[in-house]
């Protein structure tokens, strides 16, 4: 099952390009062992909106190019999102046990198992990066993954403590807003896009990181776990540092609609089309409605 | 507490270089959450042989270089290893209290931090490699990490199973013999070593990578906590697949001074000064004397 957006149905066939992209570039069986295969493949190949390599790829139509140049190095950075969840969802850190309305990968196999696949989906977006041939490219997504992995830690050490904003913010935009930010960024590089279109790619992606953050937040106080493929109230009953929490449901839904028109606005200096993207922006908060 | 090398004294020297830089290397406190920031610190400036940063540096003095050209690398190798033992000594994998003399990473702070500790070495050797600009050398360093986790799975899931020469072989080949391969290529493409001096180092990393890894499983039958810093007998009680386990200790010991004699004559071809190697291969196997 691939999740297919409100509005957004044609994001499907994207998705599936992304998917069977996945499938080729991870690794034969013949040369990993066999669990480790598996959760590697479960925890890339599972059904996820695949919002961050769109994006991706998405940047490098907006700035001219035929987008498949940047599909392998959207295939990295999906590969790389899944090695956070993966490592997120252990019971040393969230304890989750549902991903994408599935078992999480260590419930699924091992903790063990869990963390390698995470650790060889990490290494194996390294290599793919790399084949991309674009230095810069790679150090931007090497960058996020920091930034992310320092995000989720003050997120665990924040679990059950008065939180105040400046502690929220570097949450967001680190363990969410680097990634997404990165992956518009490398969209555009791919494309050989000018750094100013780089740097507007990568403002679009720090508004609609916090956006959709916020929104996940949101539903995750009032969502649907059919909808979702989480459990609801999991973040209140860890005391985690939420919008929600800090501001009240009304202001974080306004601050994620300012961040979304925020995203919009990044749009107009690009050649390409930029179609998508704005469905995109629209989309991160048309779930708050 | 730096160990020494017996017989290579001179070598603490260079450990001391290593550690200067990875202190620099590693994040300051202000950029990092606070654990976080010193649990990488704890892990990555640990008392360690500093085997895989030595050859580094050891294979561009070999190759003619000053071996400045490679410390960056060098300490982006060890932090990787560093990330690799912090996983490895998890309670879901190999579940040790104990490394190079201290408590484990998870011991000492928590175990999410642990996870994320080494997540975080892990990317941020990425960017330190990427910082030399060799794209040559960030690949093989990211193939080899992938290996070394595609060996540490296989050698978590033949615990307690019959053990046969050839996955015996696939774990130290991978686990250990792919990062210390790695460093001393990466030594040699620093220096701008032609492809069949790379290849050489390479073959000498292969063999004497194996040695260590004989070496240290004989160790953990026979060996003085107080020297390897970790509890004997731990392999033995996981029933671990190891080259005692399957060969018995007097033939695991003639393999590995055959290897050793093999990564000695990998040297003759290198233009520069190869005393440090010919001391490391000798070393590798003096232990088990």
């Amino acid at each position: 099952m691939t999740v297919v957006y409100a509005g957004v149905e044609k994001w499907r066939k994207i998705s599936d390009r992304i998917d069977a992209r996945m499938s080729e570039l991870l690794p034969p069986e013949s040369e990993v062992p066999g669990a480790l295969h598996a959760a590697m493949r479960y925890a890339a190949l599972s059904p996820g909106k695949r919002v961050r390599p769109m994006l991706c790829l998405a940047f490098a139509t907006a700035c001219g190019a035929d987008d498949k140049v940047a599909l392998d190095a959207a295939c990295a950075i999906e590969m790389v999102h899944a090695f956070s969840l993966i490592h997120d969802d252990l019971p040393a850190i969230d304890n989750d046990d549902l991903r994408r309305g599935r078992p999480t990968c260590h419930k699924q196999f091992t903790e063990a198992i869990a963390i390698l696949a995470g650790d060889a989906l990490f290494a194996l977006s390294g290599e793919i990066m790399l084949s991309t041939g674009n230095v810069e490219a790679c150090k931007i997504l090497a960058a996020a993954v920091r930034r992310l992995v320092q995000g989720e830690m003050l997120d665990v050490l924040s679990e059950g403590q008065e939180i105040n904003p400046e502690t929220l913010r570097f949450i967001h935009v680190n363990k969410t807003g680097a990634l997404i930010a990165a992956s518009c960024a490398i969209g555009a590089l791919l494309a050989d896009a000018p750094p100013e279109l780089v740097a507007k790619a990568t403002e679009y992606g720090e508004a609609i990181g916090l956006a959709f953050q916020i929104a996940d937040d949101v539903l995750n106080v009032e969502g649907d776990p059919s909808q979702t493929g989480k459990s609801v109230g999991s973040d209140a009953e860890r005391k985690k540092a939420t919008y929600p929490a800090l501001y009240g449901l009304a202001d974080a839904k306004a601050k994620a609609l300012e961040l979304a028109a925020e995203a919009e606005d990044c749009l107009t200096v690009f050649p390409g089309d930029v179609e998508p993207l704005r469905a995109l922006a629209r989309f991160s908060i048309e779930r708050l409605h």
